[in-house]
């Protein structure tokens, strides 16, 4: 169905009319010319807003709609639980060219109303509108944190530890999988890609999640982090981020670094470094994170975190220690999300 | 410069360097996952987000991207306003094609700091990606209002009075205003647009303005309009949308509605109905809301607010009262910003 047949207030009630909502703060929704939010007294409100490109940041040839709309929720709650902050509404914004029917837009909400089912968060508020070319997402999250506990880049100390979640690189990879696949099917039809063995790639790239359970888990553990940014252009270019606003150098172990089976498997297929990929590698979506030096212990027993290295004074610089003692510079290489024509 | 020799960060750097905070709400700015916001106990917190896309929203051969920032601002701070609520802190999400150079982004932000300086509302954060074609700007606005006194669009009564903010139809005659001269201009060099004696026209039109005074002066009286909404796309449609969500129908007056002099002479000009310019033309950002009917003396004698009908019970269906008496009733013809070409 066209999307001018039922127009863009028939396109919004229809994508909204089956969206509940989870959060008691959310006073007004959809519908109005501003949703209304009411927060408990002595939390501080977290906002952050990204932008989704098609061309720029993913390809409709190998995303499917639904995985899409998920994954633009999930980047924007994830800079929310990088201010330690836990997500509780968005707005979504959407342009939209007339080769997509309404059909393709509720398959892009199915996957975003999943993520806010799956993190209870309440879809607010946005708009849609034409667009001459191409689908962009504009997506904008709000969430709370207990008064003055959001966590900035800019906290770390010269004696901090440098911490981890999940493992890095498998988003990455699962790109570079999927754009093989693209380039393998072309001209054929019935084309039937190989992913056996690769799943958890395809899904590191396809379906991220945002690391919400960590920051309830150090709520929980007492761990407040000095410092903390979400993973999305690269561990590398995330660390310079945070040494540079903590006016910190740092040291991250390259054996220290958590990196899957799968991730090391098809770094070795196509005759990709391991350390680059989980270094510069974009879209993990984990949180890197700096804890004062005496809760090493208390850290290093959680599930899913890891110590990966420690800050420094300033004038020591940003290095990798490999696995053989030498210090490699970290660069600021940052990440392409898609390989750019223009 | 092109975009690439500096980069993203380095563009947002430059950007937002001359950026002063001016709300004591804003605790954390640019520069984080995500800003942090403080607003005092006892207020809600409205969210309001729009795109403006290019070719669709906007024609850059006209409007002057520092026309464009402000512009884009203003819209969504008026959506603050149509919530009765004060605008406070605005996110910036940008795409952007390779044709545009450091200088065109920085003359899009000299409007919308200009817009931000003078409504004292903090650009607190963002996206700046590349785009394959076009330009396109989300903005987040998010504001205040005391708890519980936000006004939605479903809160006005049968017997209320309909009011309206300044005058309607001149920013539909300046767009006029403005293809005319854009097509009077095709294939000529040094071509002079002649705007004389229609300055008003081209202001509403490029430079709109969101009517936080109106907000202000109905608090400072203690008039709490029941319903409000803010006029983007005509007059009538929302109408539709206040009688519809409020379950009511509603009269208004022809020779009630606020027209500018150079809205008429201009209608006149190019043989449009005046009143279907007043009625159907968008982008004035005037308030439209409802006061209950005992306040008629109070409200009739404010400054720039005037009273063009009452609401009805909903059976009585939603129509105008032209100048023989007779009713016409309201249709919901929505306004295009641009004639579409897709």
């Amino acid at each position: 169905m066209e999307i001018s047949e039922i127009g863009e207030f028939g396109l919004i009630d229809r994508i909204t009319s089956e969206m509940p909502l989870r959060q008691p703060s959310t006073i007004r929704s959809v519908g109005d010319d501003a949703a209304v939010i009411r927060y408990p007294d002595d939390t501080d409100t977290l906002v952050s807003t990204d932008l989704l490109v098609e061309g720029v940041h993913f390809d409709l040839t190998y995303v499917p709609l639904r995985h899409l709309g998920y994954k633009s929720v999930i980047v924007n709650l994830s800079d929310i639980c990088a201010m330690n902050g836990i997500p509780r509404q968005i707005t979504v914004g959407l342009a939209v060219s007339s080769r997509f029917t309404v059909e393709h837009i509720e398959e892009l909400y199915a996957g975003m109303r999943l993520a806010c089912e799956i993190y209870g968060v309440d879809l607010v508020g946005g708009d849609t509108t034409s667009s001459r070319s191409g689908l962009v997402i504009a997506v904008t999250a709000i969430g709370t944190c207990p008064r003055g506990e959001a966590t900035g880049r800019d906290g770390a100390k010269d004696t901090d530890l440098i911490c981890v979640s999940g493992d890095l690189g498998a988003a990455y990879m699962g790109l570079q999988l999927l754009e093989r696949e693209k380039v393998a099917s072309a001209g054929q039809k019935d084309f039937v890609p190989r992913f056996e063995g690769k799943e958890y790639l395809v899904e590191r790239q396809l379906k991220p999640e945002a690391r919400r359970d960590i920051v309830e888990i150090l709520a929980r553990e007492g761990i407040r982090p000095t410092a903390m940014i979400d993973i999305s252009d690269g561990l590398s270019s995330e660390l310079l981020h945070l040494c540079k606003a903590s006016h910190c150098g740092c040291r991250v172990y390259e054996d220290r670094i958590p990196i899957d089976y799968q991730t090391a498997v098809m770094a070795e297929e196509i005759g990709m470094n391991l350390v680059t990929a989980a270094l510069n590698g974009g879209e993990d979506y984990e949180l890197l994170f700096t804890v004062p030096l005496h809760l090493h212990d208390k850290v290093s027993y959680l599930d899913g975190i890891k110590v990966i290295g420690h800050m420094t004074k300033e004038d020591l610089g940003c290095a990798l220690v490999t696995r053989d003692g030498a210090e490699m510079a970290l660069r600021a290489q940052g990440f392409n999300h898609m390989p750019q024509g223009e």
